[in-house]
């Protein structure tokens, strides 16, 4: 019998089953400034110690996405190395910050099925925890992604299709502890709009747009121990490129959007995602942000923005998500629905 | 209003005014390992902790163009983001050793300005200053560039031309405190030359080639948190390429001068630099030595070298600076004059 | 006279002689993590720091390849900078796992030569040892290449082959101090997979496959300091290529055996090794393994497999590793025969 990883087909899950995948890793500084040679962040948090500790967080933690693209790597080698396509996220929240010397491990519960109707693959629902070397909760998140099934004679599963809230509600968000943004200093941190600064509905363009190379994506996504063949492998995919990974463009268009949120210190929720083209190397990234939502918070100065962040291939100065056929419009590669914790 | 930083503009700068830079920036263990990883730099001191600590230095230096380079980068979005060109640098000098977990700041003042006859752009002359954690000079300079200005007709301010000393004065040069060369370990560090086998007037060819990517310095330059947009976005120039960071060549000649100069091992100031061509992903740069002026320190076995280092795009074993008419060699890339600390 | 280093010619080695290498070098964490941008490496010992203090190691080993890569770097300007090939390796051994803060120094002493009967080229054989910063053996091994003659009238020497051991005996492997397998977490691990579940003569195909670029095998090589111009310069080859360091295809290999090696966690030995055949960025690299050998240690709960890993251009399923002629398959680029420490 073959001693590798065919990877789990539709088939292969049921509701109930709990995960445990490999391979724990701990976050080092070593991650912080890979991280930064890949990404154009700028966040003073993450950048600098003393900033962070000055507003309560110490030792100093690297960013959410470092975190949180950590903790999704561990799942594809179960979940999805047989997926068609990574159909959304929702209920992302960060649950303390991760610092250098964490250990994070996670687990994912499959919380539902549901297979098309052409027989041929599913849906599959997973929560997926991560959790530190105390065996405390880092993030949390739901995902769903279409998987091949084996054999397509397999009897269909009974359905079962989670209940997930379409957003995480501002009341939910779990702030760090000793988190306080009462002695924010603006000028370190690059710009001086606070909460109050933003509307509901207001977009940002970010302006600034990088161009993506093949070494740099797959640096990315090998940090996180991401194996999906198509992100490396010319051979992959019948076109000959290599598909960039999702996550690459997640964090250049969250690094992007520093121009104009650089205050936009924490994330703190990931509410829905949707990667709505591929992107090769080449391409020319952009973003920009739309603020969906505000909310006040418990912890001192600390406001709470729900953003919409959209990369784009190409700019587009109009920030226009959808066209009049309600499709995305032609160049967006990412609509990602998130909070952030700023100054108020 | 937009939220986006616009950059300032040449009328937006008054002599005596001084710039807060955003962001502090952490320096790490893995700034030195990236950093070796995007230059063939084997300089003994911070390659080993083991070397560095037998020579006084303890905690364990980051290479001096490490600290330059963050600090340099700080300034960007507030000085140069409207420059039509960097011309030159004046009085670096490198105050004290930089180790990980050092957080550095910047701030500038300007110090000089001059309109252009053209009245479309003027000479903005500042002083930086990168200070760290404690409040401490970690290194200082001077720089001008040339900025557009935003309205034409706007009135030209009185012009101040700054006096900068066209090299630091061997006596102004600061020693780290403890260094002592005194039992310096020639052969771990790898070559046996020493403060008398340099002679003024001696040119070194530095042999050694690399050729360059687009991952790479655009992975130098985002470490630097420089976000001038030139480097990372081929829809930034109307010629599609990628300018390649002047101090990406700065860090490149530097670490290829090793072959020759092994004991150079830290620099002391930058007495003046000019990039004197674009250099593109592709070229292969070459590098080349002249030793200008020599002079003793007060530090037990510390003697300091001033040298031109010179960067060419394909080797030129003639080591030719400038030809008959005086304009630099095609194929000059950097001139930089600057002062090392060597064992006597 | 120059001062740049010329390297050895053959002429210049001696039977007997030792030679000090340049540069002492410091372990990090940031090597991790780049080392981990570079290879898709998962195996939990390095990667995780809870999991290898579960199985005795605390603190936290890096990869032997890292130590390897490191210590070999060292060796380059010395002996191998006049290499017309690297003919093999022998006896490597891994006497303690090397750990963030250790400094590696490297010694070679000449243990063999043979011109060759053309009269322009010989053979060097040198055993390497590379210490720490408490003078204790970190690994050693011997390796043999040919070098040009600088003057191919000089005399020949005095013909010496060292006996060098075909393969590293079970017995003389060195375990980790403190090494425990006894409650190894498999699910952690990512495999099942145990000592009893391999077979001597079975082959693994490890099915995934890896796109090399300039970028990244450029920044691996520059990371071990290694100095070779072929790496890193079109114009250092008639073909315009840059060569690939042939340890960039080890730790490539190396990484890609995790699919159906995973628990393979340290590497203890590395008998010998072949690079047939040159590697170029564009290459797209597979990796299939045959267990060479068994064998128990003292160490509780852990076994020993002596494999064979092979590296080929483009994925052959047939495991095929030289032809009727005798000669190496088309398509394979290495040959490495070593062992490596498992759960019994």
């Amino acid at each position: 019998m073959s001693k590798t990883n065919p990877g789990n087909f539709f088939e292969d899950f049921t509701v109930g089953q709990v995960i445990r995948h490999a391979t724990p890793r701990t976050v080092t500084e070593g991650d912080r400034a890979v991280y930064g040679s890949l990404y154009p962040t700028r966040f003073a948090v993450p950048s600098s110690a003393v900033f962070a500790a000055s507003v309560g967080l110490d030792p100093h933690p690297v960013e959410e996405l470092v975190a949180f693209h950590i903790a999704f790597g561990k799942t594809v080698p179960d979940v999805s190395l047989n997926a068609v396509a990574n159909l959304g996220y929702a209920e992302c929240r960060f649950h303390q910050p991760v610092v250098p010397g964490d250990t994070l491990s996670t687990t994912s519960e499959v919380i539902g099925l549901k297979q098309n109707s052409n027989g041929k693959s599913g849906v599959v629902y997973v929560r997926s925890t991560a959790t530190n070397q105390r065996g405390e909760v880092a993030l949390d998140w739901a995902r769903w992604v279409m998987v091949h099934k084996r054999d397509a004679a397999a009897p269909a599963p009974e359905t079962v299709v989670p209940e997930l809230a379409p957003t995480v509600a501002a009341a939910d968000l779990v702030i760090p502890a000793g988190l306080d943004f009462s002695d924010y200093d603006f000028a370190a941190a690059g710009e001086p709009h606070r909460f109050g600064d933003y509307e509901v509905g207001e977009k940002i363009d970010h302006v600034d747009g990088v161009t993506l190379t093949e070494s740099e994506h797959q640096q990315a996504t090998r940090l996180w121990q991401n194996t999906a063949k198509v992100h490396f492998n010319v051979e992959a995919r019948p076109d000959g490129n290599r598909l960039i990974y999702g996550g690459h463009v997640i964090s250049m268009a969250r690094a992007l959007s520093f121009n104009g949120l650089a205050n936009a210190q924490l994330v703190a929720a990931i509410n829905a995602g949707a990667h709505t083209a591929p992107a090769f190397a080449g391409d020319t990234v952009y973003a920009w942000s739309e603020v969906l939502d505000k909310a006040e918070t418990s912890a001192p100065g600390v406001g709470a923005l729900r953003l919409r962040l959209v990369a784009t291939k190409g700019r587009d100065e109009s920030m226009t998500l959808r066209g009049d056929d309600g499709k995305y419009a032609a160049g967006v590669l990412l609509d990602l629905d998130y909070w952030v914790l700023v100054p108020r």
